[in-house]
């Protein structure tokens, strides 16, 4: 999508991916194929390349140093990837700025765990340090009996972990925070997220709260990406509690699931607004036209790609914009591609219930 | 345009195109390089496709109708563009069932245009029946002195002409219509489109008219599209007079440049409706999401593409959509791309100011 953000503007992009053919490959300028560990594939790609930016947080932030140290300015920078990779060095990061977040402790011996139980409480949630997303690399231990479970799951000793406080939020919500190269920043509206099995599902824009808690998800959004000196755009996810606080869950440093809906629903897409940022333009606004609701669509099957059902969900929802990623391949629970409905002259709530409605017509 | 709504839908498009790497060859899965009326290529481009559309009004109708005998559908119709190819026919077809155009004729000798002028008066519009755009193959008539000039001007007597009675229009209106494979109709709304030396300048969307003038002017299109049996996506500009008669000028068989504001204001873009068509799935909505306002971007010099100020309109018009066509070439007054701002809350005419400051910074 930001492939297709930069053909508006005539910048050529040019996609490094491990596999040939990908989705953002069939519309770039120019796809190199392989591991950004290969370095020769790498040295090749960043030739080819006048400003690097990413749209995956794995990618090893030593790796993006030596980008820099080749002249190639990488956005975000391998500072705020090597803050945000490592979700212990991410939360210790937050919490000594003073940005709220769930109470957490990385550890050593597994008997940590069981003093931080005692201080919080079970249910707690274990996570790997790195290379964790849609909830693989988490481990929620209802009680004591369950930690060695956890930690072996998870890959512990050779990985590290971190065990936080359970957080029983009543809404989930997001903010994309645009920062760019001078350090201003925009933020785009407090938007409500819903997962199922740890998958972002759906997204409601803007989120049903009070303008006070609005602003204050925002203040803490752009505080944390300024505090990571994070240079693009990022998601900033965070728990809502029943007594209005607010805490932040996880960051990524991408355009993200959650802001999506900005395609269709902003005047200026994130990905767009990434693009803008990369090249050093002025960054669009990034105020909601409508409200509006974003679903996933995942895979439903193991199987060559084959969308069912999109004839029907255009019958049913004529205002539904879908966008299917070209992925070759589905698997049970893939993110395959998303539906936007915008209900200009209705809430969220409503473009929420047409969203679903089309949803539940498609299959991949 | 259009080939960046099928990728939201993964369907792969293949283009016929004169010149390689066309803007939209650059992003469609496949490019044929050659003219249409070159049969080895047509042949090959034919056997590519399942289903052929058009964004250009003048390819033969005989090829088309060939094409057809392949047995690939075309949409719009071989007989769809043999009634709106030649101007003459279009008009007559038009008149013959009852829909309002201007007085006009067409005519064997030059005499005849000083017996119209005698019943309608000067000035006169001299058109070509074909292959006329953006007002080349037009030629204004003030007085008989000029008529031997504008007749040798467009090629008489090896060239059709037809002659018509200028309008005094106080707006130009122009609606894009959607016509399925059924014949169902969908209606984007009215706008306000400004030509400068014949060519689009820009579209506001919705027109400031009253709602029983639009209504008349989406009939009128509606009816339009109907007669000529028209399946696609069709531009019907129409001339309003200062006593609120409605008088079609020309029809277009093809996305238009009066719809390209349907991209970010509409709830389905004229791009994405066309595809639609083609594809026999249901149109999308047509409605209004925000008022909006599209500008074009025209060359300023001849010279190989250098786009300058997109910088300075970003920075003046946060909320400016810009789209580039990657055009290798510019040359005065070629179409070079455009932008679209959308103003949720206030009004076409705000979001036409904005527009025009946003323009004003591109030099291309």
């Amino acid at each position: 999508m930001t492939v297709e953000a930069a053909h508006c503007l005539t910048v050529p992009v040019v996609i490094l991916e491990n596999e040939a053919d990908s989705p953002a490959g069939q519309i770039a300028a120019r796809e190199f194929v392989g591991h950004w560990s290969n370095q020769e594939v790498l040295a090749s790609f960043a030739h080819a390349c006048d400003v690097i930016t990413l749209e995956n947080e794995f990618v090893d932030a030593g790796i993006l140093h030596w980008l820099e140290t080749q002249g190639k300015p990488v956005y975000p920078s391998s500072h705020t990837l090597a803050l945000i990779q490592d979700k212990a060095k991410q939360k210790h990061t937050l919490y000594s700025a003073g940005l709220p977040v769930p109470p957490f402790t990385d550890f050593e011996y597994q008997a940590e765990i069981n003093a931080f139980a005692k201080q919080f409480g079970y249910p707690l949630i274990l996570k790997a340090c790195r290379n964790g997303y849609d909830g693989r690399g988490n481990f929620r231990i209802n009680g004591e009996t369950e930690i060695a479970e956890g930690c072996a799951k998870l890959g512990y000793p050779e990985r590290e972990l971190l065990v936080e406080a359970f957080i029983p939020f009543i809404k989930e919500l997001a903010v994309m925070v645009v920062r760019a190269q001078d350090g201003t920043t925009a933020l785009y509206p407090v938007v409500e997220t819903v997962q199922r099995d740890h998958i972002c599902h759906s997204v409601t824009a803007p989120a049903a709260i009070s303008p006070a808690l609005a602003e204050e998800a925002q203040d803490i959004a752009r505080k944390a990406i300024e505090t990571i000196k994070g240079v693009g755009v990022f998601g900033v996810e965070m728990f809502l509690t029943a007594d209005d606080q607010i805490l932040i869950n996880e960051l990524a440093p991408r355009p993200h699931n959650s802001g999506h809906y900005t395609i269709e629903a902003c005047q200026t897409s994130q990905f767009e607004n990434l693009l803008r940022v990369v090249l050093g333009l002025p960054v669009g606004s990034t105020a909601l036209t409508a409200p509006a609701a974003m679903v996933n669509l995942l895979g439903a099957t193991n199987s060559p790609t084959n969308p069912k059902g999109v004839e029907a969900a255009y019958a049913a929802v004529p205002e539904l914009n879908l966008h299917l990623y070209g992925k070759k391949q589905s698997r049970v629970g893939r993110k395959m591609g998303h539906l936007t409905v915008l209900s200009p002259h209705a809430t969220a709530e409503t473009a929420l219930a047409r969203a679903e409605t089309a949803a539940a017509y498609i299959k991949i």
